[in-house]
């Protein structure tokens, strides 16, 4: 059970832990803080929070629980607010989709409150922003992954795991490395490549004509290029080197089927056409 | 009203007009023809088609309209199989999703009979194909494109449009040469870039630990390299020139997103992802 809930950050990952934490009935109360004052206000009136703050070191203060669902790129200035006014042995965790990057800065911020800091990542998420996009079922059956190091207390670890299994979700444990490698190829990676491929398209002079005739395939393959642009920069920037390195092997495969197309060579494009639609029929478990 | 419908491979596109036709009541008979027997069984036993004929040149004999639904490197040999056969003002029209080559195709195999060749293009479908894929609403509201040429017909033109608006479909004119820089840009591109991905995840070491923290949008993203690896390799043989051009374009992007990030520039990052959000969400309607 937890007695005060602080949420830095009432939008579609931070409303919806709330929501859920609420209908499992394992929340006192809930506390939001947004940096603009219409959000959290909107947070409030849909029911997402109980009660608003108007700061970080408000928000904070006397919660047993912290969770940071703000961008990647706020994480830093929000921990240096919250460190000296967190109650003792209160517990901090976060939703940020990299975690590497994020592992250091807490490290250095937090210092002797490190050890109370529980990396997370729940991989779950819609393409729609703020606290109306929020609701009680997105983490159900989804998968949650935490990313302890050797500091991390293990009483913080698993109330932070509790938490996430109130709201139905798998937790699972895994290195900050891993994860990071894992994430850029199945989430980050594709948020880039449906960007560009959306930007590219958009900048055409006959892009209403061209999108006009686009079919359910490319609408389901672009959904993910309405994700938030702010979000996804700042996700980009704080796991470059596990981004970087997969787009450097996808240019070079699709400079291979690039050749291939050139050269008329079937045989090539059938068997790299095969082996995805065979992944993506055996492998991926929806 | 079409008496007898002759349709040369009865899989997802040819059974789903079969069926579309056969529920508007605008088809007297449906002769169906595949290569592989069991699959021209199938469409039979599944009421997909009346009848099945065991060659091309039995199936389009006295059918008044032709439709050819078979991967695009099979059309050749099909129009030269049916030159001979076909009954006296009877239709040609085909579900190619690259016109040029097969205009080109058709100029040289039929000659003087060309000129009841309706080349048209269903942008519809789903990544299952074979017959029992196939059902009666897959083009209901659906855009069909017919990209006639100076030589066709202009009541051949007019009978193919009246068949596609029975199954629902609105039907657009477009010149071949920008249907298929349009189609390469919203489905072509789309397709290569998600057999890409996929394909290099799946060579993976860790591929089956990778997948399974996988998120919608991956699914979604993912969804079209579940496509028929054959009908794909075909069509990016078929439509080279215009896949190519736009996979140099993308390459482009993808190297400046790449630049952007190993610079941990984000004013160019969140530029292109807001470009490409803004125009998912307000230039492409569903």
């Amino acid at each position: 059970m937890i007695k005060r809930l602080a949420i830095i950050g009432v939008g579609l990952i931070g409303g919806s832990l709330s929501l859920a934490l609420k209908k499992a009935g394992v929340v006192g109360e809930v506390v939001g803080y947004s940096r603009t004052e219409s959000v959290r206000e909107e947070a409030l009136e849909l029911g997402v929070i109980d009660r608003t703050a108007c700061s970080v070191k408000e928000a904070v203060k006397d919660a047993d629980m912290v969770f940071l669902a703000v961008p990647m790129a706020a994480m830093e200035s929000v921990l240096i607010e919250l460190k000296d006014h967190i109650a003792e042995n209160a517990i901090i965790t976060d939703g940020g989709s990299a975690k590497g990057q994020l592992v250091d800065i807490a490290k250095r911020v937090l210092t002797d409150k490190f050890s109370q800091f529980v990396p997370g990542h729940p991989i779950a998420g819609t393409e729609k922003s703020g606290p109306s996009a929020a609701f009680a079922t997105l983490y159900r059956k989804h998968r949650v992954v935490l990313t302890p190091v050797a500091e991390t207390n293990k009483d913080a670890l698993e109330k932070v795991r509790t938490m996430w299994q109130a709201t139905g979700a798998e937790v699972f444990e895994m290195d900050v490395k891993h994860h990071d490698v894992v994430l850029a190829a199945t989430s980050h990676l594709p948020h880039v490549l449906a960007f560009n491929l959306v930007g590219m398209l958009a900048e055409r002079d006959d892009c209403d004509d061209v999108l006009r005739y686009a079919a359910g395939g490319f609408k389901d393959f672009s959904r993910i290029a309405s994700s938030d642009s702010v979000m996804w920069r700042d996700i980009c920037l704080s796991n470059s080197e596990a981004i970087l390195g997969l787009i450097q092997q996808y240019q070079q495969g699709l400079s291979e089927l690039e050749r291939a197309i050139k050269d008329q060579d079937g045989e090539t494009l059938k068997t790299v056409f095969e082996r995805a639609k065979q992944a993506r029929d055996t492998r991926f478990k929806d």
